[in-house]
């Protein structure tokens, strides 16, 4: 995981892989407060909805740890980015430990308080741990042999507690010997896809290769993808799914080319508050990330641009939802609800 | 023009406004032989279909005017880069014109044939300038009021002798105010979308946006795009459109969300000789186009790329074929011949 909790004397603090800077450095960033973990998270530090989760419960349990003001430091965490609903999710989950503990009549129960909060965090990584491992072998009885699957974005153990989510799918898949490509979409802005799924696929020696996300399109014209797999920041009630910008796009072009599009997210994703795609808030990013690369400029400093974080996908492009309890196919309400709450 | 002649003393010489290195440095590449222009065009420091087709004329101009093997020197620059069928009509229209001199009875005539050669060059280049107008009149009858039009790659003044193919179009909107915004597709992997369309949509003051390529999806499912216009780099007899990967993807994408997608492109561009989409070479170019942006890895080392150069659009998916001889619509076999050769 991309993400570790250090006790005193080093702590009490948090540690984050810096995603930004991968793969060229490798490089931990230490979070002492929880001013500088929303900063971290809104400068993708920590980024991918299952970590967030976790970085989201993490920070209650740093805040707490620090006598701080827990619902504070919950509510700007929750703030941090609005589409990904895991951090709000992992935040309240720590919370509610933390206030529960506090407000017992035991003193005993009250001084440990902090202790429930991260004990809260720890579990909650746990369970993405898990997840991983069930979400895998769920959607491997989707997974044809020689598979050729093409994903975007980056949804493997940089963003989870485990193998990943459509990544950790491919990893089974290939484990299985049943991987015969994995396409990396690069996926611009930020180039998750080819920093960091094709470092993630390097290191498990899985065959893969990075294309321009504009050249899926041919791929699948020329009959090479047998799967497209992604992630999900957030799922509305409707199975909306809010993800990567790019995402949307992959899902129309599959459709056209009559190629199985699957979601692959832990039931923490699902927002039951969320009615459908058009109540989820897109966040837009900075337009340096669009006319920028590298700190360098490509595009001529007269020019603005046009940068949503994320796209959504309404649930009829989607064939199947995969999560750790099942999956949903094909992705409706009903179909949904049967999964119960995240909670 | 981005192209220009250099006579003695300072030449023969063909001058090329740098690609390349556009928008960060105005630099000028002098080709003094033909392997020096062979090596820039397969650079792309002059890249785009109709430059492309007068770079050719030019080249064979120089050759000429140089006494060198003339014929050997138009093979030669018709293999520099396979899909664009300018460049190998540019070239045979000049050799033409210095064969048929340099076979006259008339002692002057064959002293000529150098000269005949870079006429034909420059009048290839007159028509282009032309055809740029005719072009743009014929589409703007297709452009609805405060358009906002979304373009791909770079078809503008830096790759035509006039205002461009695409670009050409949204100009005229632009200056018969009917231009509400130009989307730009950044266009990777090379972003010439970002560096070059932005650069001359700056320059005329155009009210333009630069996007991550794969964000395109999201306008149009917003009900942001009017209009998708594209150059193209080959059109089969059938209407099959080779052009900037990326294209394709557009294409599908725009019938998807019921947007009119208009490939806009002298009839130079159309080869009678390849029947259909299938038979159209699609150029792959080097990995680190994709792995590497402005020499930096952006990819682990021990990630291969897919990078083809081009896409190939089906007919059925253009809705019209806007050339300075007339609008193709629906784009038919049928309609397309009635343009007649490209000769």
């Amino acid at each position: 995981m991309a993400l570790r909790w250090l006790d005193p004397p080093a702590g009490p603090a948090i540690g984050l892989v810096d995603q930004t800077r991968l793969p060229a450095i490798e490089n931990e960033v230490i979070c002492r407060d929880v001013p500088a973990l929303v900063d971290a998270i809104r400068r993708l530090v920590v980024r991918g909805a299952p970590l967030l989760g976790i970085a989201g419960a993490y920070g209650v349990a740093l805040a707490a740890a620090r006598g701080e003001d827990v619902p504070a430091a919950a509510a700007a965490l929750e703030g941090a980015r609005p589409t990904a609903v895991n951090l709000s999710w992992g935040a309240r989950r720590a919370l509610s430990a933390f206030a529960s503990a506090a407000s017992d009549p035991d003193p005993r129960a009250r001084r440990d308080a902090p202790a429930a909060a991260l004990a809260e965090a720890r579990s909650i990584a746990a369970d993405d741990a898990r997840a991983c491992d069930e979400m895998a072998a769920h959607g491997l009885t989707l997974v044809p042999e020689d598979a050729r699957i093409l994903t975007h974005c980056n949804t493997g153990s940089l963003v989870t507690a485990g193998a990943g989510t459509a990544f950790g799918l491919a990893l089974a898949a290939h484990r299985a010997g049943r991987l015969a490509m994995l396409w990396v979409d690069e996926t611009r802005p930020l180039l998750q896809g080819a920093r960091l799924t094709a470092y993630e696929a390097t290191r498990y020696d899985m065959p893969h290769k990075v294309l321009a996300d504009s050249a899926a399109a041919s791929l699948m014209a020329a009959g090479e993808v047998d799967l497209v797999a992604v992630g999900a920041d957030r799922i509305a009630a409707d199975g909306s799914v809010a993800n990567k910008v790019g995402t949307y796009s992959l899902a129309v072009l599959a459709r056209y080319h009559d190629v199985p599009f699957v979601v692959v997210a832990p039931v923490s994703t699902i927002d039951f508050g969320t009615a459908d795609g058009s109540a989820i808030v897109v966040e837009h990013r900075p337009e340096h990330e669009v006319t920028h690369v590298a700190g360098q400029p490509i595009a001529p400093a007269g020019s603005a641009a046009f940068n949503p974080a994320f796209d959504v996908t309404p649930p009829g492009l989607v064939t199947a939802i995969i999560t750790e309890r099942g999956v949903i196919q094909p992705v409706t309400a009903g179909n949904l609800r049967t999964l119960g709450a995240g909670t």
